[in-house]
């Protein structure tokens, strides 16, 4: 028996819709520990981790570690029956019989309960190991900054060139029409307004030239929390990081553009 | 001659909307008694009828009864030039040339009038008798709910089947990805927020099952007034109705789909 | 060298917004004087004026009349990295290998500085002289609701009839589904809501046909200010004028429609 239950379904609700974009079919890990899923991008170029720990549900049980297969699509569609407010229960019998995952939805007064059953999927999944690392520079700002930048960048050209220095952060980006950059520059203490602050902890300067095809997606994991963490390495994946409140995270991984590199 | 005075052309501006994508032409009767139109819509599967009482209108007069086809989309266009506080005039005449029918429309302060005309055509149309009946049994609830959960089931699959017991009512639908289903708890005495309750009136459980494309159509009336009524009977057309407040009522009738109440 | 600056960023853009439709490239002449642009459309049949007037900026520096080719869109899609309330700064090399034109823009607290350069092109274009002259007549009127008129009576025909008298002024549309009217009354003084009212000044009544395809176009720079006002003389191309607080105005001519003059 598989059973959690989360205060309220919105989180859930905006999970779904940050990764359907990226990833259309994923396995979901249930264990002791809480629900994860790690997938690639139909392309094999993003990654996406996902984690939500156990304590940071209203009640967690699971007696047996279970891997479930499904359509992100199918989910979104099945969650839009579901209220923001309404507490969530998801549930599966764990027997390898489980050929389906179930949950329910119930209004704060209990006078509107949503219950629906999406069907599971096998899926072939390669599992992909991802080391913890130090970053050479991590830059923590605003998460609606960050999803304007790219959508107005999206507008300039097709790759967007992430430079972080001490000063501050710079994402630019050239095409047909000419070419546009944006600065950030770095705060140290912030007063008042400190949900647009940007904060730059860094050792050198790196620069990376992403595709901003992906950074779309990846910004749709936006309206999930305030803030947004970049995480950057010389020659190594940068890394995403969307913290959800009090029960886990979302990250992205995406390969720098080598041509863009030189 | 035939005149009728609304005081507020948005009641009327939101009827055709409700009803224009259902029915896209059909006779209009005006009579001593006020406004009506009984119309199927093209599949011949649904039946619309519209009732607005002569009592409900600000001043009414029809010398002769007349009936008049309209075009509902070329209507709704042209109603787009109309404020929705405006003040709102029918008007034509009743002599057997009347190839136009005639509406102003005036501004509070009477510093902007509108009037257009909208070209009239001859509409065959067979006359359906809907006799007046007790249901089994009767489902009052709000209007943006239903609206709600039939463009959500809408996602998960084609029909919906809607169970009424004493209990409460619910609303499923199955398709390809799951199922899904919304269960109103029956609301006794209603506090407060009495504006989402719903109530059921009942003598013995009815179950049916309907198209959810039909009743897509029926909820584009949702606008027009908080509540909704679904009136249910074996073997009978379900009934919708939405009341239009002092002045009539919208009401949708819709058969069960056979294959699915064996 | 060229140099100019708008304490707001969003004139400019609402500005570029308002004329890319109608017209998709354009020289913008820079000068002492401050900056302007005249333009046809595509189909030479509406005319566009724009003046920026030098002592409307922040700070204007212009040492030599320089002449930049644009594309309009290219150049909206640049600027919507600029926010609303940023200082805006345009500046150019004025030697005459000049081939990019820059903007600058800075938040308020200057934590935000985003940069880019637009393309320039060659475009030949004929300038065309128009005469100051009187009209007979002029309406002052509300941009909103002029754009309203504009977007209703476009679902009812092609064209819009405009006929001006001492008592007010009507615009009309006739089409396949019938015909419509919306008429605005003069009002001498004007209490309360004023930015709704309008005012008519005339020598003698006039009455053009004109495309509303085009008005639909001229109606974008209806966010630009509160008012338009409607120049009209017999027999010659009817202006519409969007004054631009402090700075300058939007120009739109065009000539009416022959056959609807008989």
């Amino acid at each position: 028996m598989i059973e959690a239950v989360l205060a309220q379904a919105s989180i859930f609700k905006k999970i779904v819709e940050a990764l359907k974009e990226l990833i259309s079919e994923t396995n979901i890990d249930f264990s002791e520990a809480g629900i994860s899923l790690q997938a690639m991008d139909s392309s094999h170029i993003a990654l996406c981790n996902l984690l939500l720990r156990d304590d940071g549900f209203k009640s967690y049980r699971c007696d047996r570690a279970l891997t479930l297969g499904v359509n992100l699509n199918s989910l979104s569609k099945l969650l839009k029956c579901a209220g923001n407010d309404d507490e969530m229960r998801i549930f599966a019998n764990d027997d390898s019989g489980a050929d389906q995952l179930n949950f329910s939805f119930e209004s704060a007064n209990s006078e509107r309960v949503s219950e629906f059953s999406l069907k599971l999927m096998d899926i072939d999944a390669d599992s992909v190991d991802i080391p913890d690392m130090d970053y050479q520079a991590i830059i923590d700002m605003s998460s609606s900054e960050f999803s304007r930048i790219i959508r107005d960048l999206s507008s300039v050209g097709e790759a967007v060139s992430i430079d972080a220095t001490k000063q501050g952060v710079k994402f630019s980006s050239a095409g047909d029409a000419g070419k546009g950059s944006i600065l950030l520059k770095h705060q140290k203490s912030v007063d008042g307004d400190s949900a647009l602050a940007t904060s730059i902890e860094i050792n050198e300067p790196v620069s990376h030239s992403l595709a901003l095809k992906f950074l779309s997606s990846f910004a749709k994991a936006a309206p999930l929390t305030d803030r947004v963490s970049i995480h950057m390495t010389e020659d190594v994946p940068v890394m995403f990081e969307f913290k959800i409140s009090e029960i886990g995270h979302i990250r992205f991984y995406l390969a720098p553009q080598i041509d863009d590199e030189e």
